[in-house]
């Protein structure tokens, strides 16, 4: 199992890459057969391939990202962070809860954001 | 599938009677066969009389609750709250991040606690 330091390194790293709009990065975080489901209810994907391309189309935002609570069990994380999009002449911000499980390398195993439109909000 | 209000609400009850002690009004909240994991990693306790005892267990401790942040997705919520313990002489807080499944009725189907002995603050 991974340590909670590694696990919340992880998401950390992860923060960082999304801000950056690093896709390749996030990509490298995840397992070979990851599955991501953002938000929940939204179709599952699973593989490189498809979270490739879920971050690719959002790279190009110009965006930040901050971690505001992480709570670590097991191999599993749970952690409630803000997305601030900035649009030039407006600025929105979302902040999902997430949840992920991490294989023994604290590799992204899965992922599911709690986030519905109804929680964005115009700053 | 339920209402996100109605889910709301359940997690409302949920706090409040968590607060009170109110092992009966907790447990009517839950299915019949829900599951719960409090903290994660625990062992998974399943149906009501299991249920029962666990928060029986704490009923008495004088306690308050509060909800902090909830997000709503499809049958799921996901949830930060804090736990503020009275011990008299001393006080202290946990701040758990739950994840709960709904049924169609907005009853609490599996409870999952993220948190764990780290994460206690003295207050």
């Amino acid at each position: 199992m991974p340590s909670a330091a590694a696990i919340t390194q992880t998401v950390n790293s992860y923060l960082r890459h999304l801000a950056e709009g690093a896709t390749d990065q996030i990509v490298s975080l995840y397992t070979a057969d990851a599955t991501i489901e953002d938000p929940i209810g939204a179709d599952v994907l699973r593989g490189h391939d498809a979270i490739r391309a879920f971050y690719a189309a959002i790279q190009d935002a110009k965006k930040d990202t901050e971690l505001a609570e992480i709570r670590v069990g097991g191999n599993e994380a749970a952690f409630l962070w803000h997305l601030t999009l900035d649009a030039g002449d407006s600025r929105t911000r979302i902040s999902p809860i997430s949840v992920m499980t991490f294989d023994d390398d604290a590799k992204v195993a899965s992922m599911r954001a709690f986030w519905s439109p109804s929680d964005v909000r115009v700053l």
